[in-house]
């Protein structure tokens, strides 16, 4: 239930008493937390309508969501991924900022439930996401009413699975027999949170290492992976709202100021007039700060 | 179990899956997001080794003694308030900052246990009190081996109940048959905290009042409040750090800036850079963020 096996041997973990559903939940302040972290809300700065505040009761508002993930608050043993994802943005969506951390849960669930059944690897998270189905698929779609999510265009000859129509789309799932692990598949290559799914959430392991291996406060750690991440690989979530030339671009200017803290200031200052938002990318800093969590970063 | 019975009636709670357990958690959340509160930590101010992200592990980590409180995860009705009060403080201390937030939980435990109860009101949170016993007394006196703690000498005539003293003064406490609310009764001129206990949490339930009759963000009605509460009583744990003029002198500068946030930005510098740090008022604050969204103020 505690993740116990990958943590590091030898070592008393600091904070013997917390669940990997206590580590989520602080996963999702720490990532909001984390400054600069350019275009998107953290400690320092707001959007228009997007407040810090809303991100805090996002992430008390996501428990009973994550909890069923971890097969806690239940009867009848684990239920569905896809219920527990569900559960978990109807929860977060207990603010007046609409979508905050939707993303960060499509994360977060997966990784909770391998946590909670000590298999936090990316085999384990392979694991979880490959046993999931065609009901697990219905509940993602059913999410997307919850909350108002930006979304690219859906697959060619695939309108019928637009996640914008939310639980309209469910029949033709159904039709299809399209399990959740199925649904990531098809859109992996547009969106960097099905990539994760796809890929044992290989971007989210490696920095969950790079920010265990760093040093000083966690949550510079955190702005550090996430400069890193950006610049690494477009933000999807900006190729959506600006284009690929657009996502393409802030990675470069990301690129530049990595490892400088203080350089990056100067792009979260002009990335939030610009309108660019790297939300996916805080996504996977979230689900990074998870991992790095689990397995004993000092907070 | 929902306080339900405390909410404006006719009106939807804009919250309607949070329980006092998650009010209570979000409140220590929104206490030290809310910015300017001089001298404490908040969103815009670390301590050189106390910053916020302690707080937000703090908060996180004393939700199981916060279930306590409520009756949650227990399978022999409600355990008794002290046994939850130490340990939602053993959860909080599970980060490198030491003591965040025991001023805070000692309010809030008994908050919540009427909350939970249908009865969060004065004079609910007096029966609250007035239920303790001694075993409460003896627990938390045992929370304060968990954390340092800065407190006062303790009252003329009782070296033998110094707290500082830990679980070691308990054997004194039985031999007086001291419960819990006696303890805060010995205590109430001295340390604010303690006064909100045998008060009913009267400055509690008023800055909840003009927290939900404010306007704007929460974060800023909470900052508001807390220069109110300030203004117009000087703070204990300022006094017991820097004597009963300088605590009375703080009030007096806060009282100047009161109502003006911008203002007292240039009084958060001062405080930071003098060392006065009006914690007690920050407990307050927390708490009165606690009724405030029983109460259905929006975030």
């Amino acid at each position: 239930m505690s993740g116990e096996g990958d943590r590091p041997s030898g070592r008393a973990h600091p904070r013997p008493d917390m669940t990997p559903v206590d580590h989520a939940e602080l996963a999702l302040l720490l990532e909001v937390a984390s400054t600069p972290k350019p275009g998107n809300v953290d400690r320092r700065r707001d959007h228009d309508d997007l407040r810090f505040e809303h991100f805090l009761a996002g992430a008390v508002g996501a428990r009973p969501g994550l909890r069923l993930a971890a097969g806690e608050g239940s009867d009848d043993g684990r239920p569905p991924l896809g219920e527990a994802f569900e559960r978990a943005v109807r929860g977060m969506s207990q603010q007046d900022g609409d979508n905050t951390q939707f993303g960060c849960l499509l994360l977060l669930v997966p990784l909770v439930r391998a946590a909670a059944t000590d298999r936090l690897s990316p085999a384990g998270a392979r694991e979880v996401v490959e046993s999931t189905t065609v009901d697990d698929a219905a509940a993602f779609y059913r999410a997307f009413e919850h909350v108002d999510v930006a979304v690219g265009d859906p697959p060619p000859d695939a309108d019928a699975l637009d996640v914008r129509r939310g639980a309209d789309a469910v029949p033709d799932l159904r039709a299809r027999g399209l399990t959740l692990a199925d649904v990531m598949e098809l859109s992996a290559d547009r969106d960097g949170n099905a990539r994760e799914w796809t890929t044992g959430f290989e971007r989210t392991f490696a920095a969950a290492g790079a920010v265990r291996d760093d040093e000083g406060p966690v949550t510079d750690r955190l702005a550090r992976a996430f400069l890193d991440l950006l610049a690494e690989r477009p933000d999807t979530l900006v190729a959506v709202e600006h284009g690929d030339d657009a996502a393409r671009e802030a990675s470069r200017r990301a690129a530049a100021v990595r490892g400088d803290l203080d350089a990056a200031e100067d792009l979260a200052e002009a990335f939030h007039d610009e309108g660019i938002n790297p939300g996916t990318t805080a996504d996977c800093t979230a689900a990074a700060a998870f991992v790095a969590l689990e397995r004993g970063v000092p907070v």
